[in-house]
């Protein structure tokens, strides 16, 4: 399977787990980040997409 | 191999192929997005990301 992991990295440089087995990447208005795993699990938040590899199955998104 | 197609959608709604076999995918700054295949093909058009499906493959790009 081809899903991803995204991680959210913080204002303050942290990087966090924050969905694992993503799927789906769809950005919203307002600048909201919508991701939902293969499992239908879904989180939105204020995030931009920092990098991804596709390859390595890592997202990484920054916090707005 | 999880790498993925990416799909440019043009401002007037059509849609065309950008680059096949997708590793890496970076915003840049000045609204940039940078795509990079596993045989190390780039390219970097203003574009931003409207959707994008893992377990798909497909990465669509919505022109600026």
């Amino acid at each position: 399977m081809c899903e991803a992991t995204a991680y959210l990295m913080r204002k303050n440089g942290d990087e966090e787990l924050l969905l694992a087995d993503v799927d789906l990447i769809e950005p919203q208005e307002g600048g909201q980040m919508r991701l939902v795993s293969i499992y239908g699990e879904q989180k939105v938040l204020k995030a931009k997409i920092k990098s991804m590899s596709l390859v390595n199955h890592r997202v990484v998104l920054a916090e707005q």
